[in-house]
């Protein structure tokens, strides 16, 4: 049997780029998104209008979204913190507005200083606004598989926001494991018990592959119904060689995996290699990615 | 219900210091195998009689068995090529010899100039001699789940290697991805039809990370019933900014992917890392371990 097809969410440019140690030029982003916009990709995060005090490396939100090439069929989108965010991105011809928040209490403070029910409070305006405007809305669920400051995390909190998303009328949610503490096995039983689908709104499912378990912790999520995953083109955001290596699971990695199990991706491999290589000569050094070094596995060999 | 617990074999003396760029001198070897008996493994690979011109990081194979300080309960193991290298193998303290061969006619024959038939008769000579004096026997299955210059390998062909090496009198036997070319559906699927135990002799799985699917393979060799797990400390053999790194997946991630799990290994990741430090000060540089860097999860944290 042919195994089900997965949607890929690229969020390099805002969730890799914004942990990287140099600010990545806007014309390099711009040309980093063009590219990734041709290798089949349908949904690319782009940027953030989180504040950019907070984070300098995308303070040029506006700029990388007025400047990219939107490709047909494939929808950008931005992460917004607030309504002021909210706004701004607006402005711009960006498709789709996300929003985040943590499902540990603590985390939600030292992220956003406030609790998790005045965040999904603020969002309702969000919300109004971005469907006004035409925009679609995804969700974020931060710390969903655990928080280094309170440690395990109950599922029903992850449901309630899970749901509160759905009111808003989001369109997806996106369980992540920010820091890397997520385990296959508890991987597997999250996505059993809340399925592919939770209350009628798909799931899709971010790893960090801080502990080396991205790849893993995505086997047991597609295993266990899930069919959305996000990734982070040549695993931005987590360099090799730095302590604190903490990037998303590579796109490439990903795709990689999916298409060695069956499972269709409609991503270019060797599109996202250029995207790669653009970064490596931007960034210089060497990316976390595994299989932008080694390609894929040689089955036809002569 | 408690998952079942697992062995870990390492194999880093033997499979990851073969692999570095530099040679690892001999106290340092015998310094980190007596770090490793101190982490509570209890199956540690030492080294290879491989002829030093073919592997001279491991020239010193005589001295490190005779150097180091074998703790009570631990197994160790060195690789023979041949009747040759088994012969010095028994002058040593050695517990047990590990032998091998590729599933692939064309890797084998590059690997050791001969058939895989061939490979198999020599073996008897070896597994006679070595049960005579007293050690076991554990046997690899190289390319075992695709081979660079073949391609896919038929099942049979597994399957009819380890029945040959039951028949010399093995104790286990390593089926291994030695390039990295395996992903986790198809493990499931090969564990799955073998079994945790093919005609009553455990397998072990081996896994590359060369493309950053070491542990979402043991994960899926795990559910499909496989409890022994090579891996090198440090992921030894794969330097995470070298291209080609093919390294072993690293020992403290695995042991940490499985205690998250709830599956005991009975490994101290503490002294594991331990082990790691004395391979940084040796060979400089980072390794192509996660956990080393990141250490465990924190979910007691204050």
């Amino acid at each position: 049997m042919q195994p089900d097809p997965v949607t890929v969410v690229e969020v390099g440019p805002r969730d890799g780029l914004q942990y990287e140690s140099v600010f990545f030029p806007t014309e390099a982003k711009i040309a980093l998104i063009d590219r990734l916009s041709a290798t089949g990709l349908r949904r690319i995060e782009v940027t953030s209008f989180v504040h950019p005090k907070v984070i300098p490396h995308l303070k040029d939100a506006l700029e990388v979204l007025h400047g990219i090439h939107k490709a047909p069929g494939v929808i950008y989108s931005a992460l917004v913190p607030n309504l002021k965010g909210c706004l701004r991105a607006l402005e711009t011809p960006v498709d789709e507005l996300a929003l985040f928040v943590s499902a540990s209490q603590a985390h939600n403070h030292k992220n956003v200083g406030m609790s998790i029910e005045d965040s999904l409070k603020g969002f309702a305006d969000i919300a109004r606004q971005a469907l006004a405007a035409g925009r679609s809305l995804r969700g974020y669920v931060v710390t969903a598989f655990g928080c280094p400051y309170e440690g395990a995390i109950p599922l029903e909190r992850v449901e309630r926001i899970i749901e509160a998303y759905g009111e808003l009328g989001a369109r997806e949610v996106s369980l992540g494991d920010t820091t890397g503490m997520a385990n296959p096995r508890q991987v597997g039983e999250v996505f059993a018990r809340l399925g592919a689908e939770h209350q009628g709104l798909p799931l899709a499912a971010h790893f960090h592959n801080s502990r080396g378990l991205g790849l893993a912790n995505a086997y047991a999520a597609y295993q266990a119904g899930c069919r959305v995953f996000d990734s982070s083109v040549g695993g931005l955001g987590g360099c090799p060689t730095a302590v604190g290596a903490m990037g998303n699971v590579a796109t490439e990695d990903l795709v990689n995996m999916m298409e060695e199990m069956g499972a269709a991706t409609g991503v270019d491999f060797d599109r996202l290699l250029e995207a790669t290589e653009l970064i490596k000569q931007t960034l210089g050094g060497e990316l976390a990615s595994f299989t932008c070094k080694q390609g894929r596995p040689a089955w036809n060999a002569p």
